[in-house]
């Protein structure tokens, strides 16, 4: 059955390949997390048509299809058990940017960093910055409702998304949204349809939000006795109303791995904040960075903070080498969880008693402006591995308890990463049956033969 | 069979009326188009469980219901014809404001000012500012996904709503969206149902995003000598990458409308633009005004601009006494369309045009920083008439023509008042086929019975 429809997939697509590498990458995506089987295929689609053609054999012979982008997603949402593997990686061109209008129109496989580096040239930034925004596309950031560093001030995807291009599991090709800043007309089906990984159709174009790029005024970087001190500290800048463009924490753990990554110890900490601001001015943004340096200089051991664009960046280099400095030392399962903002130090602390009790290395950092945390489960490397190292299952025992964790405060599975594969067994703690029904509800109702990317997000 | 089930709601429900004057106000709203029949009863809700039963019952029954706040919504969204009214309007409790994590809880009665008002006590703000803030409810705002001068740069509803609390069709009670500032899990339910104009469900509760409430830097007032140059000076100010917190145009007829109605002919001009900014302190929001008002400076008439708060005030009168000084000469329909922010002059001149076809006179002011027009349709009052003047069928067929030219202009039929039943016959000018069949898919799935507000919005 499947040779035979396999068979007919390279017939009839000229951008399938079914070779032994297509399908080994299509198996897999950043999550490190493979599926059980191998996909059918992987079409490589050049232009919407092509999309159409695909989903609308796909539709009429019941086959699963798992929409691809870069495979940077970090949940398994690209995992492919068996399925045709639509990979729209190639449509990558920047239709056209509106400097009046404030809009981008991109297809699916532009690379996120790149359009942004294309608004920029107008002065305008394309908000969203994912850690991986120089390597996952605009259709990935989508289906996972992407976050990042300054969607603290800036927004998440969501915010982003004035209107899509998909093709549904039919073959049809929906147009949601608008043109226009604003609009009511009907249900927001583009709302709907970011964040939901795959599952209810494929993004094939994107009307995107371009916001003005702003000055920003420096970096501040401040180290505490402990992580609930640099929480405060994280709070306080939020009671007083500042508004940092990026606000992180970085815990003992971290700050360990990176001096270890760098010969240097000089981060030797509790816990690090690093902030920076931004304004529509430089004299804005630097005004806000001395009230923000001035509200985390109470409880810090040390503080630096500069407007010196070299040494701003500079300061950066804890939080932006945490994952290059951990992944060094060890295999990493890169997780994802939201608190309340208040019960950022609780998180923590919590995670450490995670690994007190499974012997489990788990490194956090944290967007601290939103509660959203990124534990680091890991596993040693050892000599003798090869890349396909499998996961230790103590590890995702570890994972689970974080997510156990992150809901007992209040929280969610996850603030950007989505729930893909490796989350699905938890859907059930933070989301009620009806709630589960609903959705489910939903996905029948735009795909009814279940062929999106069946067995993910929900 | 109406006088049956009459009777049996009447007996089941504390909070339900069947008498004449309760009946006339469910059958209309704001809109000043009433239904073709009395509601079958109007049940005025005190609490979720109430509106559980209410809907049970009638999903039971197959009994359709329109929910109901304030009744001042202006596209005919809670005008019943013939169904059962919920009024949830009495559920008007301010939960709890937690200042540390920027949130609000509220049941789906409380006003939208009153909210404004008590976040302001934690130096917050509720951003979204419909013009009937004084009088509508955060629960119509939800289903309409209102907007306001504001949320050119602080947001409509839509992004101010991080959960919700809503019953189905069958009386299921849905919690959806979370209590964290981020998260991915699920579709986004809570996108969906905000602007579903009670098709989807019955809001009774809400998590809601506040914000730091900014320092506000004044107003700038100008008057130019036709709408082209007007218009090009708000793009301006978008293309100088500014972000003032409100920017407004007024159009000549207004203009006459406020000097009529206030005694003076300051404002005789070709259009005038209004214009505030905000920021984290006075300076910065001071500065920006400044900057503001050097950009639309080139070509105006005159121009003031005031960081004194009163005058700052007193600046916005011509913008705030719009709306009554028409209303105070003539019948209103008040219209709501966007367009592109690049062809609001383009939009006004069509709206002219519209006027010397038809006769009928309109009057036109503009969210001008979002593309966002409101056109009043108007017609004369005469001595001998009630306040249940019926409308002159001239005057939908104008009102017809403005969203034939929104759409033709790339916009939309409405920016933020809602589809109701007003424009019901225009959807398809706007969305097409498959469009409108996924949303009735969608409708389907939450509401399989179809009681939920039928006729309207989709």
């Amino acid at each position: 059955m499947t040779a035979a429809l396999r068979a007919e997939v390279l017939a009839r697509f000229p951008g399938a390949r079914a070779d032994a590498e297509a399908l080994a990458r299509g198996r897999t995506d950043r999550s490190g997390t493979p599926g059980t089987a191998d996909p059918l295929a992987v079409v490589r689609a050049g232009s919407v048509d092509e999309v159409r053609a695909v989903l609308a054999w796909a539709h009429e012979h019941r086959v699963p299809v798992v929409p691809r982008g870069a495979g940077t997603g970090l949940a398994g949402g690209a995992v492919a058990d068996g399925a045709l593997v639509l990979d729209v990686s190639g449509m990558r061109r920047i239709v056209r940017i509106d400097p009046v209008e404030e809009v981008a129109v991109v297809e699916p496989g532009v690379l996120t960093a790149d359009l942004d580096a294309a608004a920029a040239e107008h002065g305008l930034m394309y908000a969203p910055d994912p850690a991986s925004a120089a390597i996952s596309t605009i259709g990935g950031n989508i289906a996972t409702n992407a976050g990042g560093m300054r969607c603290v001030k800036h927004g998440v995807t969501r915010d982003a998304v004035l209107g899509l291009e998909v093709v549904l599991a039919d073959g049809r090709l929906l147009r949601t949204g608008r043109a226009t800043v604003k609009g009511v007309v009907g249900y927001d089906l583009t709302a709907l349809l970011v964040g939901s990984e795959g599952t209810l159709g494929v993004v094939v174009g994107a009307t995107l939000r371009l916001r003005p790029r702003p000055h920003v005024g420096g970096t501040v970087l401040a180290t505490y006795p402990d992580v609930e001190t640099a929480a405060r500290a994280c709070s306080r800048v939020g009671a007083a109303r500042l508004r940092p463009s990026l606000l992180e924490l970085i815990d003992a753990a971290t700050l360990g791995a990176v001096a270890a990554h760098t010969g240097t110890a000089a981060l030797a900490a509790g816990a690090a904040v690093v902030a920076q601001t931004d304004g529509a001015d430089a004299g804005t943004a630097t005004a806000e960075l001395a009230a923000v340096a001035a509200v985390l200089r109470e409880g810090a051991a040390t503080l630096e903070q500069s407007d010196d664009p070299a040494r701003a960046d500079a300061l950066l280099t804890a939080r932006r080498l945490a994952l290059p400095a951990i992944e060094a030392q060890a295999h990493a399962l890169i997780e994802d969880i939201c608190v309340p903002r208040a019960r950022l130090a609780e998180a923590v602390r919590g995670i450490e008693q995670i690994v007190a009790a499974t012997g489990v290395q788990i490194y956090t950092f944290a967007h601290a402006g939103d509660g959203n945390l990124h534990p680091i489960v890991t596993w040693p490397r050892t000599a003798t591995e090869d890349s396909g190292a499998v996961r230790p299952a103590a590890v995702d025992d570890a994972a689970g308890r974080v997510f156990e964790l992150a809901v007992a405060l209040g929280g969610t599975l996850s603030g950007e990463h989505g729930i893909g594969t490796l989350k699905r067994a938890y859907l059930g703690l933070e989301l009620d049956a009806d709630v589960l029904d609903v959705q489910r509800s939903v996905k029948a109702a735009l795909d009814p033969r279940g062929i999106l990317n069946p067995g993910k997000a929900i």
